[in-house]
């Protein structure tokens, strides 16, 4: 199901392209939204879906922390009361600390009412590739133990399969012999033109280190990886490999933000 | 294929039941051998399959370390040479580094020649339960990168089925939450009725932390968990598991050191 969320998107801010074949938006002056107002726009929309008294799990990332935001000014307004927040990195930890929202964790809330979080590749069967942002390992338990996931995209996130962005679809992995681990990730993709990397910090070229101690191995695929369910088993299956960024069959809905108005797609 | 390997135990310390249908040894006066000269036993044997010039995974736990032993003497003695051993816990690599034998890692050698190991439990398909120890994830890793992994336990240690023993299936798992995954995996087995419970140190009632900076969850079956890759995939589809100790169609050999003799089985 795909809704059209032009009421939301706002007449002065929001434009169709008149190129576009299915213009949503009225007809209005040409004014480019950046990928930040995008972003912002697809976060809002799915606070909407945030009432009081929800156990609410937090996601991570540049689309992520404007959905957290937002609920603190909500908070701060009174327009919403008693909600706990269940963050999925350090880094949402201490943005949702700092803007008043209450916390937990899994433990002591093992059933999570909404989650709300960013993707980096969305396909059309709303499966997901998450984790760029360095906390997939924790964002998949949170947002596995959800009754609702909203995931909130700018349209750039739109893939026609898995891998297609060609940029990275990340797996964690322990640091104990992580060559050996990568090497054997790139072998079992090789039909599909695999090349397997270590992440690595900008500054230093050291391994970038994830919030459970671990690494990251990106992997670069030149073609679809075929079925996604047994890729995500011989993923899981290789020893030394924790958790990887395929977020299949998770997604409740997906917000996507678009130059021509926000979308909502429903599996 | 069974073998059996009388004439390994020595006439004079290994002991034939007369109770028992099918003596392996000649009959002798009776001389009770205890669990660690068993293990012992067992230990040696495997060793006997090390060659000069391989490259060998060094297992853990108070059988392997009889092997370790047993291989640093043969070093020392000028029996063997140019080994190269592969650690598969701290533990071991002190071991071996005190008794001077080479050692190197997975990394520099993707491909293992032969590894030597205990385990916890043996079904008859030569299946395993490993990592009682602690040490599963470096051992899954290591062993699966071998071209033969000969296993080595007294006769206490063969099960029926896995978890036949009533003692404990480790599962290596991230710290993060702990609470809350112990909680899914003992959901995930309850048909069997499965008692989860995270693996803390006698000493201080910490929780155990492995090499690799996890903890350690137990499970312990009342009843078969059945098709045990089908539990193996379910067990690392949860996300929050490293790996768990279940070591399935891994074992090329597995060396039974019993009162009646010293067992070889083959699959």
């Amino acid at each position: 199901m795909t809704i059209a969320f032009s009421h939301f998107v706002g007449k002065t801010t929001m434009v169709s392209s008149s190129s576009s074949p299915t213009p949503i938006s009225p007809p209005t002056p040409s004014v480019f939204l950046t990928q930040e107002e995008l972003k912002r726009i697809a976060a809002f929309k799915a606070v909407e879906f945030v009432k009081s008294g929800m156990v609410l799990g937090l996601g991570t990332g540049s689309t992520a922390k404007f959905a957290v935001e937002r609920i603190g000014e909500l908070l701060q307004q009174g327009k919403l009361k008693n909600v706990v927040g269940i963050p999925t990195s350090k880094v949402t930890h201490e943005q949702a600390m700092s803007l008043g929202i209450p916390l937990s964790d899994l433990d002591s809330h093992p059933v999570i009412d909404l989650a709300i979080d960013g993707a980096d590749e969305v396909d059309p069967h709303l499966n997901l590739v998450k984790g760029r942002g360095g906390s997939l390992l924790r964002e998949k338990m949170i947002e596995g133990a959800c009754r609702k996931f909203i995931v909130i995209v700018d349209e750039s996130k739109l893939v026609p399969y898995l891998g297609g962005s060609l940029l990275a679809m990340p797996v964690e992995i322990v640091p104990f012999c992580w060559k050996f681990t990568t090497e054997r990730l790139q072998i079992l993709f090789e039909d599909s033109g695999c090349v397997a990397k270590l992440r690595t910090c900008e500054k230093n070229d050291e391994p970038f280190v994830t919030d459970n101690g671990n690494y990251i191995v990106n992997l670069y695929f030149e073609k679809e990886i075929g079925d996604l369910n047994a890729a995500s088993d011989s993923i899981l299956r290789l020893p030394g490999v924790v958790e990887h960024g395929m977020f299949l069959n998770m997604a409740s809905i997906v917000i996507v933000a678009g130059e021509l108005g926000v979308t909502m797609k429903e599996k």
